[in-house]
């Protein structure tokens, strides 16, 4: 019987200022999805491993299950799939977590398929897979896991997505305190309503992020990750905020947000002598606060889901 | 004595939904400067012509002889100059008229003075210029003007401006009801806040604009044109304005949108053949409400703010 493993990158949502429009995948970090033939017609989750809270096996309630499922439905296929999901990130970390179960479950099936569905079709699929746990549908996670990179959602419907490129030089310092956030509790939290002087920095900020990924050029990412809309309504759930961000740019980083939703907020710098100093005195200033951390310096992935083994 | 003459294009504020960020060079119009040496150590205007309405020639009281005035206040020189402003803009059309006049004004100074001022310089004088008619600093039509294409204002202060390239099929029609509005008027009717919805669609919008410019890419700037955020405020004062658009659109434009503060209306398509439809059919909606226009099909300006003769 066909199997193929699968592994989806984890993302940082919003970039900063983009809200709901731009993403980033990044290196090292994300979840795998294995999908191999079995007998009968349904599709069930066979084993979750590493997940660090209760995800459920109901394959109407597991984002991986429901993008899976989507997938055949595009196929119009009825077959016996097991899916074993090995989970590399935290659930309501700000990594996209959900997404990219979801990713790493729509691309499976593709290839288990023999392939052929378009890049939107499968970002489609694992957007109806990440709404689930998110209550609505946004692909600012989904799009980068799957297509590597930086990316643009243009629009959600119809959906358009744009891969905007990679930035050499850039580095980031991801730090994920130890504290739980859900996606959809931080959605209750946005404002109606931007004021206009924010609306004009974030446009110029999601604007210049924008020409930095297409033009691989660092010096428009430094300083333009200023988010003036959401984050003063975000960062209220992350202890420490604050000061965690005055420690990231007083020793060096170019900037700092939350990931996504967060609690995770990454800083960045295109010096590694200076991220590891970054990292170190952001991770200080959360134990001050009485606040664990997991940390990573990593880069921007430049692939998105992909293939890791097929028979 | 030395004289130089300059020649500063016509722009288009915002793009459509990029408020006080994008702003775009566009060739075949545009204001003339001329700076020649005469004797004595101020600055006078000694002409205008083509104006379509009263501009002073009082140095304080004029966009270009405030930027020349700004120049030679950077360059620390006192000096006999007379200026001589041809203008090819009509005031208050949404075409930038008092910002390449500010423009010209400065980079025509800076040529007298035989140059070596930056370009942010430039611009920073320029906007002095236009700030006193404008009633703010705004770089939106100052940028495109002096440095060609498009242009993302980054901030203002301190002044970051990001020249983004051009898009070879962009084929604009501009069309400018013979109606006026002034720049200050239509800022006044500006919502002090934008909705969340409207502000993620003009950021997914504007950002596409940029990577549009980035890229070459004229697929990324069809359809994105969409500006949810001021439009509904502005367009009140464009009588007709729903009707023009849907004429545009139905006549296979990818995209209409107020120029800067208006009533200037621009459409885009990459076709020779439907600019010509597209044109017709604006102008009739307007002609249907009573209302005469100036129209022309044009590209955009690869070129900004240029000598065109010097002694």
């Amino acid at each position: 019987m066909k199997s193929v493993k699968v592994f989806a990158p984890a993302t940082i949502g919003n970039i900063g200022p983009g809200f709901d429009v731009l993403g980033l995948a990044v290196d090292g970090l994300g979840d795998f999805v294995e999908a191999r033939e079995i007998p009968g017609h349904k599709l069930v989750i066979e084993d979750i491993f590493n997940a660090d809270h209760d995800i459920s096996t109901n394959p109407d309630k597991n984002t991986a299950a429901i993008a899976a499922n989507e997938i055949l439905r595009m196929f119009n296929i009825r077959k016996g799939i097991g899916l074993i999901i090995t989970k590399g990130l935290p659930s309501g970390s700000g990594l996209g977590g959900s997404a990219s179960s979801a990713a790493a479950g729509a691309v499976a099936i593709n290839e288990l398929c023999n392939g052929g569905l378009s890049n939107d079709q499968l970002i489609q699929a694992a957007m109806k897979g990440e709404a689930y746990v998110s209550g609505g549908y946004f692909a600012d996670n989904i799009a980068p896991s799957i297509l590597g990179g930086a990316t643009l959602t243009q629009s959600i419907n119809p959906l358009k997505v744009l891969k905007l490129g990679s930035i050499d030089e850039l580095i980031i310092i991801l730090i994920t305190p130890k504290i739980q956030i859900l996606t959809k509790d931080s959605r209750d939290v946005l404002p109606k309503n931007i004021s206009r002087s924010a609306f004009i920095e974030n446009m110029a900020n999601t604007a210049s992020i924008t020409a930095a990924f297409c033009n691989n050029d660092y010096s428009l990412l430094k300083d333009n990750l200023r988010d003036l809309a959401i984050e003063p309504y975000r960062s209220k759930f992350i202890p420490g905020f604050d000061k965690v961000k005055i420690a990231a740019l007083d020793s060096g980083a170019d900037g700092m947000a939350i990931s996504g939703s967060g609690p995770t907020v990454f800083a960045i710098t295109n010096s590694k002598k200076k991220a590891k100093i970054i990292e170190r005195e952001m991770v200080h200033e959360f134990n001050n606060h009485g606040i664990e951390c997991n940390m990573l310096i990593t880069v921007p992935s430049k692939s998105g889901t992909r293939i890791i083994k097929a028979n």
